[in-house]
């Protein structure tokens, strides 16, 4: 007999949701947590993080450091409703200790104190959550350095930030801290910001970016930092580029699944650089060891480690039960000014699966619709971009740059999970007057082309259905 | 031969729409209208009062003279482009002329010259809109009295502005006419304001509007007009009140079909008051006529008017093509602050088709959502509220008061077109953090009432799927 049904390593967002679910069928769940209950999202991601957005966003009087003072507080109180929440959640015990395996079902756990004991369980779940990745600047001392851990902990707004790495995180603090009223540098080595998403979200971006004032340097690697001077030398291309006066550094480059202190070799559980490859349903090459969040290299957002405990819960708990089902359709959304929300893969991606020529893609900026004329927009505020499947419509991706994008792109995720194409977006009526109308108008443009030359869309729709794609997957 | 293929009466959304439809179709197509192109949304409607909303809630130094001439600008400028452009359009004579039925096939129009001649064609298309209704209050000169066809052309800020009707267009013009700066007092026949939608929307609405300082009468009605001194007499529930310095007096009690001058007893028409009925795809009693828009009961909206232009093109172009599939379903939304979004039947009307224990109803406040804690949200900024029918979770209605409740409600307009239920938004993974999380954690609610007690649950079903309500359909 084990000392636990489940044990689960990491009280992070989806940590909590499996606790939740299993203890919720009477099981004797251990839920085990190295620093804070709520994980990266809770004490230093998405809420301090869409909490200063929001702040900076108010036209008000408050000073940078009441601002951030606020912020913290916010993060505080709902680590602390967290823990009071996960410690008092019945048949959970919540251990504050450091976990390893030492073996498939026995977990070793350190605690605070410095004293550790070994428990058993049936079943594991691994949901450790990631750390930034740090790349050394030479010279760049540690109190100059900061990353999203410290980053919510500055007292005050440091006068010139530089932030090195043009990702998510990167480019929303950049606007963030910009409004905050601080010197904003961007550095990024990739040709463009956000280099994940669709090239027209970066070259938008890059605009709005320029409009606000921040000093973006792409191509560019932070090289060395002098301490007397305070000149942080960039390497952009060859060139030797000098940020002067420079406060601070925030190391914005990238996550990677915290697994080191884990030992999963002594459980036999397999993992690679990128994470521990799961079935859809999360169950790692171990039958009863599980993984998700950030260390399963399918998910790296508070909501897609949610979706993906939600999935666990059931393989655990009702493990007779016959489940199916695709993985769920994930959108991330980017709380820059204007928000980017995006669901489906980029086209870049989708030409490593199909034929370009089997492609269609829809482009509108938001200024053509009448709620972006009622609403003074011009080109840079925005667009709706999908890709869709010639003649079938299906829809395969999309990407909304706009004020509220995160708001509106459940309806194109809904359309994808569910097989929903261009026609049914065509057909959808929206309320008059409103930016999603772009996506009808967008649908609208494929129908009005497809329909008339269906013979011609049959033909190149069944040349190019199975026809190999141009560029070979990376 | 007729001398057009297709005679339209209106050049509105719905108007407009057809025509360009039918005249793709190289079909000879008169688009007739008496006054503006565009309708009463771009010149009385819509296009100025989300204007007007929008330039409100900017922050900056303009005179409430500037905004009102902005909008006008604004609105004047879209009404000269799209005239250009429907006079510009192939295969379609736009002709400006009061119409009226001769026959079934023949029309009279009288120019703006005073001259009138008579033509005919193979369909003809009403779409001519409506009025406001007005509700004479003693006393009350013309000069002091508003429409929705008077107010934007107010050259500045009345200091004391009534608004008779709290419907959709009278809330709204409540909240951006006191954010202008004028004393607003809010008059309504009703127990409450917006008394079309669900009662929670008015109990919140009511809330924020003594919070924006517009003064709320309810229950109440317009009794006389005291010229001498500015003071409108109100008959509240039998006490007398009196409104002092009134400088204007909006009537926004609602809307008739503009059917009188259209002599449609010449061609056989069948009409009520409240409009033109006809079949889900346009079709009047007499099979070559169509309704569509505002003189049809079916539809009050812009986007409404739209989707019924669509739908009868091919009906006329077509007709050999068989056509199927239910009427789309049209949502609403009203531009107060916060916004409400609806779609579906409220509750009230379900209880007229359905045995309330069929319906589950789940409502979340937004402040309930994660996004709502790091945007400090309230109780009164809003909610999302659902009703499904219990065991298949099928979304019947759903209303979201939010900022932005018009670009969130296309993902639920999208579930009740095709059927979703409440199982597929549960599992639908939502960008983090946003309000639209209440949609998924409403529907989350919905399943873990259900999954326990599905014998419990199908029991009930089945017993109350086919019970009669307890109310009959008014």
């Amino acid at each position: 007999m084990s000392d636990y049904h489940t044990l689960i390593i990491g009280a992070g967002s989806g940590g909590i949701t499996v606790a939740a679910g299993v203890a919720g069928f009477g099981k004797k769940v251990a839920l085990v947590e190295r620093k804070h209950v709520g994980g990266d999202c809770t004490n230093v991601g998405c809420v301090p993080s869409k909490t200063l957005i929001h702040l900076v966003k108010q036209a008000d009087a408050r000073s940078p450091a009441e601002i951030l003072a606020m912020v913290r507080e916010r993060r505080t109180a709902l680590r602390d409703e967290e823990h009071h929440d996960v410690a008092n959640m019945k048949n959970v015990e919540l251990i504050m200790a450091e976990a390893s395996f030492v073996d498939a079902h026995t977990v070793a756990l350190t605690l605070p104190d410095g004293t550790s004991k070994q428990v058993t369980a049936g079943h594991i779940v691994i949901a450790a959550g990631s750390k930034p990745i740090l790349i050394p600047i030479d010279g760049l001392p540690e109190e100059k350095t900061l990353t999203n851990e410290s980053l919510f902990d500055l007292d005050d707004l440091p006068e010139h930030l530089v932030i090195v790495g043009a990702g998510i995180i990167g480019s929303e603090m950049a606007f963030a801290f910009r409004k905050l009223g601080a010197n904003v540098s961007l550095v990024d080595l990739a040709p463009r910001v956000l280099s994940v998403l669709e090239p027209d979200v970066s070259e938008l971006m890059q605009k709005r970016m320029q409009d606000a004032g921040i000093n973006l340097y792409l191509n560019a690697k932070g090289s060395r930092f002098d301490d007397t001077t305070n000149t942080l030398h960039l390497d952009q291309q060859g060139t030797d580029v000098a940020l002067n006066n420079v406060s601070k550094v925030l190391l914005a480059i990238g996550r990677k699944p915290a697994l080191e202190s884990l030992k999963l070799e002594q459980a036999g559980v397999k993992a690679t650089k990128r994470g521990i490859e799961t079935t859809s349903f999360g169950r790692t090459n171990v039958k009863h060891i599980f993984a998700i969040g950030d260390v399963n290299p399918a998910s790296a957002f508070t909501h897609s480690a949610n979706a993906q405990g939600r999935r666990v819960v059931p393989k655990i708990t009702l493990p007779w039960l016959p489940m199916w089902g695709k993985e769920p359709v994930y959108p991330s959304a980017t709380f820059t000014e204007p928000e980017v929300a995006q669901v489906g893969p980029p086209l870049a991606k989708l030409h490593e699966r199909y034929h370009p020529a089997l492609i269609k893609t829809y482009k509108l900026a938001l200024k053509e619709t009448d709620r972006g004329y009622t609403q003074y927009l011009r080109e840079e505020d925005g667009f709706v971009l999908m890709h869709a499947t010639r003649l079938t419509g299906k829809l395969l991706s999309a990407t909304i740059v706009a004020p509220e994008a995160s708001e509106m792109i459940p309806v194109l995720t809904l359309a994808i999970r569910n097989n929903l194409t261009l026609y049914a977006l065509a057909n959808l009526v929206f309320p008059y007057p409103v930016l999603s109308e772009a996506i009808k108008k967008s649908a609208s443009s494929f129908v009005f082309e497809t329909l008339p030359n269906i013979p011609q869309e049959l033909f190149a729709y069944l040349r190019y259905r199975w026809a190999a794609p141009e560029k070979t997957p990376s």
